[in-house]
This record gives structure tokens, sequence and C-alpha cells, in this order.
């Protein structure tokens, strides 16, 4: 039931360049706490056991996109429900709401759900903002979402107005060097953050519960000091380079901001702790499998190809995306990121228990 | 959870050829039954007064295509459920499950979805064959599905079998020519429409209602002497010219017959009675709003094409497409339908309530 001003799924379809076949990343990192997931529903899922003729169980992935995360994490939902339920005298049907804005590609979402799940549960596409009621009230049991909450409903206020303190230059994101840029983006990413839960609240049953997982920066570490806010920032420098050859203008890198924000961890920690619908039961670091292996030029343009090229294309037109991703990779190459001098993001697992 | 051998969606997308554009004879009969859609909700849907704390109304559409039929019919239910029931003690939030094959157009269904209706209900894509269970056991309050049902699940044995007596010869459907041909459709229409009824039967709550809106030949009246049967047979008559200039080949034409079956209206009486499932509470032929109007040659050139679009591509390859429908055109100009003369589909509303 949500309105959403503007959204930019990640790439669509199956080809090469698509976010299927480019989200190995996040993957590694959903694939590597299927453990830790299994072991916080068997610590703090007891909602089974208080109601024993529960014979349907719903879960939702809130921005979802194509798979094939989506799919692997809701498995490891419901592996761990049913590992610790295995004994019920009702057999449980489970029902997966797969939730992304209205223009995520759905079709390839249901193309490439694996047969196996077929058999596991029920499938549903929910089209909408999670920034905004997707679902009815008291409707999910578990709710998820992964690598999606860093994503805000809108580009913050003046970022893009020149005559504006927070303007951000010809920064095409928060990389923290400008600090009423980071303020405008904290103002935004608070409010959507709490958007976002408050909606959460209202369709997740009391005693239900809610894992989040993300990215966000280590504490005192601006976002322009890590491998992945370098990649950014040279995006940036290469969309500059395209203005002066005239394939883009400087005035439209004016108005280009991307709408992400990282917050840091104990901002972030503190943040939530202040949503009184949810206690927070849990939040920590966790390993990411790839942390310590520098990735290829090749896997990062295409990574960020997938992430972003909904937002250039829409912003500066289908025609730049090639030339902006070859001239990444050239750059790249020629000023190659120093995985060892680089911070890192740090990779968080959240579960909040609905009060 | 169903799994499908073969499916065929309506033409997808939103150009001239698309379903949507291409699907206003149905739309006319679902319009045309607004009221008595209503009229029924009012009378025989008394679920909500058995429980009174129902907050949430779970409606399905079974082979939903990509609209905007679809949405008309569910707003025609909500409006009928809402005028019965307007002094509740606690608000009613609906909830909405548009199902369809996997290869439905669903991108397009929840990208042309009427603004006004987001704020009515929640919207869910429900990708799967409705020949099988797509949703949790009780779960459904009304069921809803036009112009669907007598699409079967596959083509039945032997019709493209040159040494069976249920050969279809040329023909690419079943026009009722060949009583063989009948014999073996029929069989397949029985054992999908059981399989259909039995999975609604577990979908829908006791009490829950399923309204089937439909065409089928009137008593007595082959599909060949309907200027629908008309009209495919000519379909057949152009491929056959096709082959004969090369650009397909008579071995295709052979092994082609379109999985759509239309039974008799006592037929389709006398099957649905026997499903101990539900009652039949009504059955009744309904006036089609264009029934006495001649359609013209480019209505139902566009319209056929739309239909069957993907199943002649996907058998004959998408080159085939364009000249066949040219072709069609043609030969509807050079051999007009004779309305006065031809006998017509009859449309049914069917609404059945589960025991």
């Amino acid at each position: 039931m949500s309105t959403s001003s503007h959204s930019y799924p990640m790439s669509s379809g199956d080809d090469q360049h698509s976010y299927i076949y480019n989200s190995s990343y996040q993957k590694a990192c959903i694939d590597g706490n299927e453990e830790k997931t299994r072991r916080y529903i068997l610590e703090k899922f007891d909602l089974l056991n208080l109601n024993s003729d529960l014979n349907t169980l719903n879960i939702a992935d809130f921005g979802c996109s194509i798979g094939p995360n989506t799919f692997h994490a809701v498995q490891y939902i419901i592996d761990g429900v049913k590992s610790t339920h295995e004994n019920r005298l009702v057999p449980l049907e489970f029902q997966v709401f797969f939730n992304d804005q209205p223009n995520n590609d759905f079709n390839t979402l249901f193309r490439t759900q694996p047969a196996s799940s077929k058999g596991e549960y029920f499938s549903f596409g929910v089209p909408g903002s999670f920034h905004g009621r997707v679902l009815p009230r008291n409707s999910i049991h578990i709710g998820h979402t992964s690598y999606a909450t860093h994503w805000l409903s809108e580009i913050p206020e003046h970022v893009c107005d020149k005559k504006s303190p927070a303007w951000n230059n010809y920064y095409i994101h928060c990389n923290n060097l400008i600090e009423d840029v980071t303020k405008a983006y904290k103002v935004q990413f608070t409010k959507d953050m709490r958007v976002f839960l408050e909606a959460r609240a209202e369709e997740i049953v009391p005693e239900g519960l809610m894992i989040i997982l993300g990215q966000c920066l280590p504490d005192g570490v601006p976002h322009s000091e890590t491998w992945q806010g370098v990649v950014v920032d040279m995006i940036g420098d290469c969309l500059m380079d395209m203005a002066k050859l005239g394939v883009t203008t400087v005035e439209a890198i004016e108005l280009f901001s991307i709408p992400v924000y990282f917050p840091q961890f104990s901002e972030l920690e503190r943040e939530i702790e202040q949503y009184r619908s949810f206690t927070l039961e849990m939040m920590e670091i966790i390993s990411h499998p790839l942390e310590d292996i520098p990735l290829s030029n090749e896997f990062m343009t295409s990574m960020f190809r997938a992430i972003f090229y909904t937002i250039i294309k829409e912003h500066f037109g289908q025609g730049v995306v090639d030339e902006l991703f070859d001239r990444l990779a050239k750059k790249l190459t020629k000023y190659p990121i120093d995985f060892k001098k680089c911070k890192k993001h740090v990779n968080y697992f959240m579960l909040l228990k609905r009060k």
C-alpha cells in the first residue's frame, strides 16, 4: 500500500550484467551466516510454542531483488524453524512474501526460483516500497532484509543544491568528506529507518522476529577511506572525465547523488535501540568470507554496475552506462585499490523481536 | 507449489498487440456482471458474520493474466464485501493474490495496477499453475477466475498422433468435428477441472466462495458452428496456406492442437455438481454486452493474436506470428463472418460455496 517517489532496483534479467550474476559478494555473507540464522531462530523464536495450533508460518524478505540471495536467506530461515519444531502435531506450511519495488524484475525472480523450493513453500511477489506498509497487520512471523536498508527513499534535501552548505559538490555519493552532506544523509536515513521499522512493527506479529543484515562503517571511519567508497568516488571521477568529453555534463553530475547511506556501527545501534516496538535482541559484527581476499577489478566493476545500473541509466541515459564502466575498469587498472591500506565496511547481523 | 509442464500466458507487455489492449471482450462481460457479483456476495457470503474478529479478508484471482480485467473483477468483489459489512467493529484489510503461470508477465501486472487500488488492498503475485495448489490450506475467503478454466494443463493424449483415431487431422483446436478428438479433450478437461477444484477446496476456507466466469457452448452446438470456432479454424487454414509456401510445415501443424476446451453448458454443470467439496449455489447464462454487435475483423484479429501469441510463437517460431495474423485479417475480409448465421458461445457465471 506504500507509494514510492522513485526507485532503482538492482540490474534486471539474467545476462552477464544482471544482479543475479553479480551478487556473490552479498551472497557470501548470507551463506556465511547460515548457522547464526539457525541458532538465533532456535534461541529466540518461541512463537510456535505459544501457538500450537498455528499451521501456516509467514516469512517476508523485504527488498528481495531478483535472487539468488533471497532464496538462500529464506531457505535458512525455514530450515531453522523446521529443525526447532520437528515434532509439531500440526504440520507447518510456509508462505514466503518476496517484497521489492514495483519495478523490480519479478518475472526473473519467479523464473529463477529453485525448483526444489516449490515443494517447500508458497511464493508471493509483493510489489511496493518497504518504506511503508506492504503487508497486512499482524501477518508475518519472521521478517528478513539483507543489504537493502542503506538505500534511502529519496535523495536527501539540499545535497544537489549548489547554493546549500549541504551541496555535495561533484561527489556522487555520501563519502563523509563534507560534514553538512553527511548530516543531510543521516537525517534522511534516520527518517527512513523509522518508517521502515514502524511499517514492520505493524506487519510482524507480537513475538515475531525481524532479521536485518547489512553493511555499515566501523566507528570513526569515513566512507571515503573504505575500498567501496574509493570505487564509488572513482565512478564519479569517470563521470567527470566523460563530462569533459561532452558525453555527459557537469550539470547532470551536480544534480546526481546516490541515495545510499552507510551509518557507523554505534550510530546504527543507537538508532535501532530507540524504536519502542522492537527489542534489539542482538546486534553483532559478522565476518565476511571474502573480506581478506583482494577483489579483482573485474569483480568490482561488475558488482557496482549491477547495483548502480538502473540509477545511472535513469539519470544519465542508457548511452552512458557501458562507457562509464569501461572507464571504471581502466581506472582501476591504472590506480589499483590498495586493499591493505583501505578500510573496510563491516557487515552486521541484527535480530529484533516484536514486543 | 504446483508444477506445470507447459504454459502459454496471454501476450505480455503493454504494446498494441498485448493482452492489456486486447481483452476488452472479456472485460465487457466482467463489467457487465458487476451487479451480479455484488448481489451474490451480499446473499451468499456470511462468513464475516460468523467470524466477527476476522480482520483480513483474502481474495484470489486464479489465472489473472496481466490486467486490466483482474483489477476490475477484484474491485467488484471488494465493493461487494464492503457494502454488506459496512458496520463492522474491526476494520477489514484486504489481501489480493494475483495468480498465474510463473511465465506470466507479473512485471506489467504490477506496473499497470491502478494507483487507486494501492490504498484499497495489499497485492501479491502468486506464480504457479492453478492446476495444483498455489496457496496455503484455508487461506482464501473468496476465489475468482474468469475466462481461464477452458485452458487445459496439456494437449490431450493422441490428438497429435497420426496413428490414433483421436488424431485431430489438420485442425488446430477442438472444433467438435471429430468425435474421438472431442472425447480426448473432454477427458483432459474433466481431469483438469477436478484438479483445479480440489486445489481450490484446500485453499478456500469453509463457507468461502468461488466465483467462476467463463465461456462454454450452448447445448448441442459444436464449436465449429460458433464464430469463435470459425475464426480459429480460419487461423488453421492460414497456417496450411503458409505450409504450402514453405513458411511452416504440414508436420508442424499436425503436431499442434491448442489445449483449450469449451464444454457444453449442461455438460459443465453436471461436472461441477459432482465435486463434493463445494455446493453449486448458482450457475446461469449471462448476457454479453457485445453479443449482438458484429465484431470488426480488426478487433477479432487483435483479440486472437493476444490470446494465442505465446503458444503460436513457441510452436511455430516468432517469425510466423506477424504473417499469420496478417493473413487472418485478409481471410476475414475475403470471407467475412456471418454473425447472423453463426452460433455463439455462451457466457456463464457460477458461484460455488465451500462446504
